[in-house]
């Protein structure tokens, strides 16, 4: 049979998504490789310390790792051997993750919570349920995926100020009607953290403008004060507006190992349209769930050996941000995070521009950390350091500072 | 301060994505759990062979389940912990595959494969890459994904006729501009292979009418015959119009263990862009990866020790085809599959429906099956069982429809 050329009116191929090319090009992370690359090979002899690491470096815990060698023994045996699982988790983790939030005084039922692979996966993959025709309100800086990712399916996307004038954590703007929100606290890339009555602003205005808060909580475990929200269902109101990314990247070191959570109000509607049901149906229809053996290791990470080995890891972490925080207090360069979270965020001194600190810290104390600049316009004259270097190098790296700057 | 309402013209709700209520839903299995429930509550003391299993039973082989455990180790050790991996995949797993594709004489590059998690979510999440604007072909009947995440996003779907007629195995049509086509060899349901002259149709229909394949070929492990194609890319000019996604999940037991690689070759193209770079780009913004410890496991399979292991699992799946379908030639009931696939396909005797069957066969032997309506208009009058039981199972089950038929 020879094919035939069948021409529909006026189209002769088939039509990608052109969005894709108003994508923009991150160079952020590639130009940084690429002038630290270049510093080592003219300076072969300089020890680079690297506090611009936006990924775990401690180890997973012993209880994880022996629950998932423990379930990959039971799938090594046929009386034991899982096939398919619920797309949405299976109810050992689900409820887990329900006793976690009780914990913080928040009622969920089982089915409002589903499992997934991680924040970013659900934080792109809910835009599924939304159409196109939305304004989108992201602030500036932000994490590049909220943005990203409605730039692929063709959403407008509008801006919201976050400086240092609001200690960047910007309110709800009053002459901008918003369907989609992202919210991230504790912030990536700021470390700023909401307070309750912020947080209850952006619930407030998601219910009265019928929008609906994409609720980034991945750094929750880096809150210490209890006055401050770890989620946004902490926050009258947020059940019928929010919806909540979580995972356990942070918080269990598991950024290589993969499991998170997203929960969805089953109060949360649209139109008469519940979008519990609708990201069920988007879950059930286009994922086949997290692998068991990760589910079984996730479990681990809420049982009392567990909590109390990550809670070792996270301090580590957490006297890292201090010690990089006191340094730069001492030198009276301004600057937020640190407290509640992995990041700080400081001004660069002398109204230095992000790349030029950049160039400043690695040329003279060989400090390699992230220009704020490539989180968006607002972070032009910020630079981002991270507690995720090992404590050695972080006690290194401020005394060069230190010494640098006096 | 108070929440302003800002109402944008005509708009008052965050707008959801109304396509999604023109997805039907599908009671297909949960009416066969209903039925099968009734049946054993009336009937206690008869014992119910289940042959419309989906799922594989038999466990993850041993090299699988080593690998795991040794890479859950390497994880709980600061030295040998792995945190955020490559998108797309490890190069160890990768190259694997690319040497699994160079066994059946097929030239890959690394960036042209994707490891995945799972078949199901990268046949939905591949949609992203196209407009809605495109006319989707699929056969008919069909595994139900295929029309779903179209119809999620708002596509119109057409469906090509497969029956006993062609075999259910459709050419392409002459009348119809087909843009996004999906094929799956072996077939789910109908377990019906394509030969290379039939793809070869499919792939010269697409490259002449500018249109993309999506190719699932999930069960290409049950291809005894090496004259019948395991990948779109065994035939001359896939490259150029075909993306294939395959999974381990039937291959090695994974379907709770999740892992499986997508390639999309490079020269690819529509409209001058390359699908190669925007998948790329959709992946490293909405997905994270398949855990390392899943990506050690899958590595495994591809073993000597590990294809030796996997090919005794499928050896007994193929055996137990090989049993129901010489049950049925026995008795001249009209099938196809089972020599290449786990499914068999047969044709209702007597003129029954699908579910007049299921009743006839629940009740006089207690055998269960999936009634082939399910899939499809096509699929009425036709019966879907499966290899996936035991042995005891599916030879006792054979004796039953023997001495019932005979």
């Amino acid at each position: 049979m020879l094919p035939v050329n069948i021409k529909k009116q006026g189209v002769l191929f088939m039509n990608i998504n052109k969005n894709y090319q108003n994508v923009s090009e991150s160079y952020l992370f590639s130009t940084v490789a690429k002038k630290v690359n270049e510093f080592a090979a003219a300076n072969p002899n300089k020890k680079i310390i690297r506090l611009g690491i936006g990924d775990v470096t401690l180890p997973l815990c012993k209880a994880v790792v022996d629950a998932i060698k423990s379930a990959a023994d039971e799938m090594g045996i046929k009386e034991t051997f899982r096939g398919y699982g619920p797309e949405q988790g299976y109810d050992f983790l689900k409820t887990k993750l329900q006793d976690y939030y009780k914990s913080h005084n928040i009622e969920l039922d089982l089915d409002e919570i589903f499992i997934s692979d991680g924040a970013k996966s659900d934080l792109g993959n809910i835009l599924d349920l939304f159409d196109v025709n939305n304004t989108v309100l992201v602030p500036d800086p932000v994490y590049p995926v909220y943005v990203d990712t409605n730039v692929m399916a063709g959403r407008k996307v509008v801006y919201v100020n976050a400086n240092a004038d609001n200690d960047f954590l910007p309110l709800p703007p009053s002459d901008v009607k918003a369907d989609i929100i992202y919210l991230c606290s504790p912030n990536n890339p700021t470390g700023a953290v909401y307070n309750k009555e912020q947080l209850k602003a952006w619930v407030d205005y998601a219910n009265v403008n019928h929008a609906v808060i994409l609720f980034d909580s991945a750094y929750e475990c880096f809150i210490t004060d209890e006055n401050l929200p770890r989620s946004i269902f902490e926050i009258e109101g947020a059940k019928t507006c929010a919806i909540e990314f979580c995972s356990l990247s942070k918080t269990a070191g598991f950024t290589g190992t993969r499991c998170g959570y997203t929960v969805v109000p089953k109060t949360l509607e649209f139109d008469g349209v519940k979008l519990n049901k609708m990201w069920l149906r988007r879950q059930t229809t286009k994922f086949n769930g997290v692998p068991y053996i990760i589910q079984r290791g996730a479990e681990a990470v809420f049982t009392p050996i567990g909590q109390k080995e990550i809670q070792e890891n996270l301090s580590y972490y957490k006297e890292n941000a201090k010690i990089i925080s006191e340094t730069l207090k001492k030198h009276n360069i301004w600057h937020i995070g640190g407290k509640h979270s992995p990041y700080i965020w400081l001004r660069c001194p002398n109204n230095m521009t992000s790349w030029e600190f950049f160039d400043y810290l690695l040329e003279n104390v060989q400090i390699v950390g992230t220009p704020g600049s490539g989180f968006g316009n607002n972070g032009e004259g910020y630079f981002r350091l991270t507690s995720f270097g090992s404590r050695e190098n972080t006690i290194e790296a401020c005394e060069r500072l230190d010494k640098f700057l006096g």
